[in-house]
C-alpha cells in the first residue's frame, strides 16, 4: 500500500462528505453505487467502499446490502468534550491556578453511591474534598471518591501539591466512564465556598470512571455561579 | 489497494492502542520507530505510519520528526454528545411524545443576542416557544430564534404538526455550530411551565448553529426539574 493509496479514500470520503453536506444527495435519497462512484473517481471500488465505510460509521449515510446506499435523513452531529486537568485549563486562558485541599479521610462507600461505584459491600475508600481556585476566585467544588484497591500507589498522595485530579489524570488511566450534568442548588457548603446564597442554581458534573480492575473514581465538580460549559459542533 | 490492506492499518492501530491503553508503553515514553515496528508486525512501513497517525490525531501519541513518537502524557478523553430530535428521543425510550407551541411571531432581534446570532442591524428573526411533553409531562422549555434570510422555506411551516427541533434538524443542515450548558434558576414562565418554585435550579443548553449563507437558529432547551444529560466516555 502506497502512501498515495492509503490516503486516496480519505479524498473521496471528503468528497462523497462534501455532496451530503451541500445537498448534492439530499437526506434520504439513494446515491450511486460503488461500481459507478468507482468510475467517476477513476479508483478501485475497494477504496470508495473504505470512504463510504467510513461515512457510514459517522451516520451520515445508511449501507443496505441489497437496497444500496441513502443519505441518512438526519445524521448525528457530535460534540466532543475532554476531561481537563483543571489547573492546565486555567492557565491555559492565562489564570493563576491554586487548589486547597478540603477534607481526606478513608471512609466506607457510601450506601447510595452504590449502584454509581459498584464495589463489594464495606468497601474502603478515599473521600477527598478539593476547592479549585482561578485568580485567587474559586472556581470548581470537587468532591471525590477513590476507589483505593485500584489505585494502589495512592497512599502516598496527600494532594497537597498535586491535586486529586490532575494526580489521577496522569496516574489511573482509565477504559470507560460514565458522565453527567446536571444543575443543582446551593447547598450549605457551596454556598460557603463559592460565597453565594443557598439554593443558587448551579451547573455540576459527575463522572464515574474504570478499568479492568474495577471503578476508579467517582466524582462530582460543582461549577462557580455563571459558569457556562462550552463545545463546539 | 486490496481489502486486507485497507484494514491492516487498523489492525496494527488496534495493537498500538492495546499498548498504550495497558501501559505496556508508559506515558510519556518513546516507542519504538516506524521501521523497527514494521518489522515486528511484517508490514509495510507506510501501515505502521497510517496507523500512528490515526493515534496522533486522537492526541494519544506525539510524533517529533526527529526525536520520534511518545506517548501521550495527558491524552484527550473524548465524549460525545450528539443534538436529538425530542420526539425521536422520547421515543427511544418508550415514552409518548407531544409538543405545544406557546408562542410563534417575527420580531427584530434583541440586541443582547447580537453577540451570539451575529446579524445585520434591524434584522428580522423568527422567535417560538415551545413546550416539548414526555408522557403528558413537560420535559423541554425550549425559546428559539430563527434567522429567516437563512430558512427560506420557513414561511409555510406552522409547527403545529412538527416542532421547531424536529424541522430544523430534518431541513436546514448546518455546517457548525456553538454549544454551551449552565444552570440557570427557574424564572416565572419556567416555573410555570414545569409547575415549580421560583429559582428552582434548572439545567440548560444554549446552541447556536450556522452554514456558509451565515447564522441558522440560536436555541436554549431548558429542561425538567431533576434533569441530568448523560454520555460516555
Amino acid at each position: 500500500m502506497s502512501t498515495r493509496d492509503a490516503k486516496s479514500w480519505i479524498l473521496i470520503r471528503d468528497e462523497l462528505l462534501r455532496r451530503v453536506r451541500e445537498r448534492v444527495w439530499e437526506p434520504g435519497a439513494l446515491i450511486p453505487g460503488e461500481v459507478e462512484l468507482a468510475e467517476e473517481f477513476g479508483c478501485a471500488r475497494t477504496t470508495v467502499n473504505r470512504a463510504l465505510r467510513d461515512l457510514a460509521d459517522a451516520g451520515l449515510v445508511h449501507r443496505r446490502r441489497r437496497a444500496g446506499t441513502r443519505v441518512a435523513v438526519n445524521p448525528p452531529h457530535k460534540a466532543t468534550l475532554t476531561i481537563p486537568i483543571i489547573r492546565e485549563e486555567v492557565e491555559a486562558r492565562g489564570g493563576t491556578y491554586h487548589h486547597a485541599l478540603q477534607q481526606r479521610g478513608t471512609r466506607p462507600l457510601p450506601a447510595h453511591l452504590g449502584g454509581v461505584f459498584p464495589l463489594p459491600d464495606g468497601a474502603e475508600v478515599l473521600h477527598t474534598v478539593t476547592l479549585h481556585y482561578e485568580d485567587g476566585r474559586p472556581y470548581i467544588h470537587e468532591e471525590r471518591y477513590i476507589n483505593l484497591a485500584n489505585a494502589p500507589d495512592l497512599a502516598d498522595q496527600d494532594f497537597a501539591r498535586i491535586s486529586a485530579n490532575e494526580w489521577l489524570v496522569q496516574n489511573a488511566p482509565y477504559t470507560g466512564g460514565d458522565m453527567s450534568f446536571f444543575a443543582l442548588p446551593a447547598d450549605a457548603a457551596l454556598a460557603d465556598a463559592f460565597d453565594t446564597s443557598l439554593g443558587t442554581a448551579l451547573f455540576a458534573a459527575e463522572r464515574s470512571t474504570w478499568n479492568d480492575q474495577g471503578p476508579i473514581t467517582l466524582v462530582r465538580m460543582t461549577y462557580a455561579p455563571g459558569f457556562r460549559m462550552r463545545t463546539s459542533i
